[in-house]
């Protein structure tokens, strides 16, 4: 197993990070000792409930917010369905009109056409720069006193690129006062500092899943006095507002996976960093290589094409070699990325793109592993 | 920690279980080595979509169905939620009527009563007998041509009282063709056979944490052919039927739970009847103890009162010897039970009926440390 691991570079934590070893084994402990049910009027429900409450204060404390702002959920898509769909019903009174990005994850996209669809609303979707970057005046632009909800990532899952979400929210609630500000933070939380009261968001969506905790266990921050209606219905659970028993083990997991990466994230910050700066420098220097992501793109995720050689070509031939990276969304599952597409990427810079994304756990010896491989791929592969 | 453990009598296994050990084990393997995201295009993406399919099988054949029709989600009531909104949604063109019975859980009467809330749905609640039975005439003789969707629990949470779903689904079907058969069959999963093709129903919910798998990780069977629209929008995850990343080590953890169960389950049965019969037995030679249980109910749980003893009082008093039982359902956190209320229990003895839930782990020691407990409490706390 050993073995195993030190012959694997994966370089696609976009998409999901490796557990920590000490949140899987408090997980464990809690699936197997602290397993009662939360809502369970004993000592075995209330020492569940004490580990619940630890999380809460974890996410609170990384999100700078009250514990009370924090709804734990079964991850990002919930907890993007809930902001953006209980949202809008609860502000459509005041208006149809709802802003979101055309580079928005699938969750956020769909759930913006099932409001056109279902509820009669009029999205715009604001469209990016060359390098995925959404400008502040655009959106805007876009807003009208009768705009209730806007939707905007704080950070773009394939080319890294970051929002001005407070100057987005600032303005936006200077010309629509009912509007809603939400943003899916799920890249961007535990990378840089995500703070709902600073950015002046009324709602934000992170996961675990995405900073070393499990999958299928997010949050949602609602601001106090925001009366947002529950998505699921059912029994008491999170004050109401997320009934069903809670998924205690991921929580837990979640709140510790929260503390540790914000306590190692300036050191983390500065590691990635520099491995950004080598697939940089590997794009500057070797031609035929283009960088996708934009200079100012969160180091955590870096976009590069390698021209002439598609992507599932060279996934294929780096995977031979136990690197692992990505060509685009995994949610998206191979099918041509929406955000490229709207980055107006020429079709053979599109077609070859590959996502590399870092964690805490990433290394020199990866990047280098990846570079070399790239490098060894444009010359067999080319030659063909 | 063995001392601890010792010390412990959870009798609340209908509340939640403890996780076995090698599902606790299976599971942290999942999130510290197979932590690929199954919809990821490389062999770490692969491997966790394995070990996803393996529990989609034995979950399949723990229900006696196709693979293809079962759907992950976070619990029992995102299930619930899915089943009756949506179900009522794809229906509503051909009626309006919903039938459901008084006594099922939290998740599904909120449902209900948000299709009356909201959607213009006219909803029949079916009243139990004394012992919490629901009888199929009842049910039938609500049923109407304009009946869309009837959702009738298979287990009852707080007395055990098993419905007669097979003979509801064939009478139902018999006269409101387009009607959508649902059954909350979360209590009776891996405790009688749950057969959903045998039963006829269209839509069966499941959990994972009522049968030692992880809390956080449910299941919805949906009928091949029916067409079910999504609760949540997003990726394409679960052919697009319940997008987000997939709660890979719950789902993985559930998967083996059903296994488990299922092979023990024969045995379990015997031995957790065992263990009923002696609760029982106490109700009926102790005066004073009443048994709300019927004699036909599942033998997983049993409801009695100790009369002149309020639950909580004598909640309080096993759970200092390390006795766990509940006073009803946990989701409803100490508000009076309408199961019981519905089943026009007098107030004395509703205010002082005691769950008592069995699991595997369950044993004669932990029933004996009960009823000395019980016994006890009714010499010292009626003296007082």
């Amino acid at each position: 197993m050993a073995y195993k691991q030190s012959m694997e570079h994966y370089l696609d934590n976009s998409a999901t990070t490796r557990v920590d070893s000490q949140v899987a084994d408090y997980m464990c402990h809690m699936l197997t000792q602290e397993y009662g049910n939360p809502s369970s009027l004993h000592e075995k429900g209330y020492a569940a409930e004490r580990e619940l409450n630890k999380a809460y204060s974890a996410v609170g404390r990384a999100l700078g917010c009250d514990e009370g702002e924090v709804y734990f959920t079964s991850g990002g898509t919930e907890a993007n369905n809930w902001a953006i769909l209980q949202g809008y019903l609860a502000r459509r009174r005041r208006g149809n009109r709802v802003i979101t990005t055309a580079i928005e994850h699938s969750s956020v996209l769909e759930s913006a056409r099932r409001l056109e669809r279902e509820f009669g609303a009029e999205v715009v979707y604001i469209q990016p720069d060359q390098y995925g970057n959404i400008a502040s005046e655009d959106v805007l632009a876009a807003v009208t006193r009768d705009t209730v909800l806007v939707s905007i990532m704080a950070v773009n899952n394939e080319v890294g690129s970051i929002m001005p979400i407070k100057e987005i929210a600032a303005g936006v609630h200077a010309v629509a006062p009912n509007a809603l500000v939400h943003t899916d933070a799920v890249q961007a939380f535990g990378k840089i500092p995500v703070r709902p009261k600073t950015w002046g968001v009324d709602m934000v969506t992170i996961t675990a899943h995405k900073i070393n905790g499990p999958k299928g266990c997010g949050a949602l921050y609602i601001k106090k006095g925001l009366h947002l209606p529950p998505l699921l219905v059912g029994g008491e659970q999170q004050r109401g507002m997320r009934p069903g028993t809670e998924n205690t083990a991921g929580i837990a997991g979640f709140g510790m996976a929260a503390r540790l990466q914000q306590d190692r994230r300036i050191d983390t910050y500065g590691k990635v960093q520099q491995l950004c700066q080598m697939v940089q420098q590997f794009a500057y220097n070797e031609p035929g290589v283009v960088l996708n992501s934009g200079s100012q793109a969160l180091p955590y995720i870096v976009n590069i094409s390698v021209i002439g050689i598609r992507s599932e070509t060279m996934m294929h031939y780096l995977a031979q070699r136990g690197i692992y990276v990505s060509s685009g969304s995994a949610c998206a599952k191979g099918e041509a990325s929406h955000v490229l597409r709207a980055m107006k990427l020429p079709p053979e810079v599109a077609d070859s793109a590959l996502r590399i994304s870092f964690d805490h756990n990433s290394t020199k010896e990866d990047v280098i592993a990846l570079l070399q491989a790239i490098k060894a791929a444009m010359g067999e592969i080319a030659r063909r």
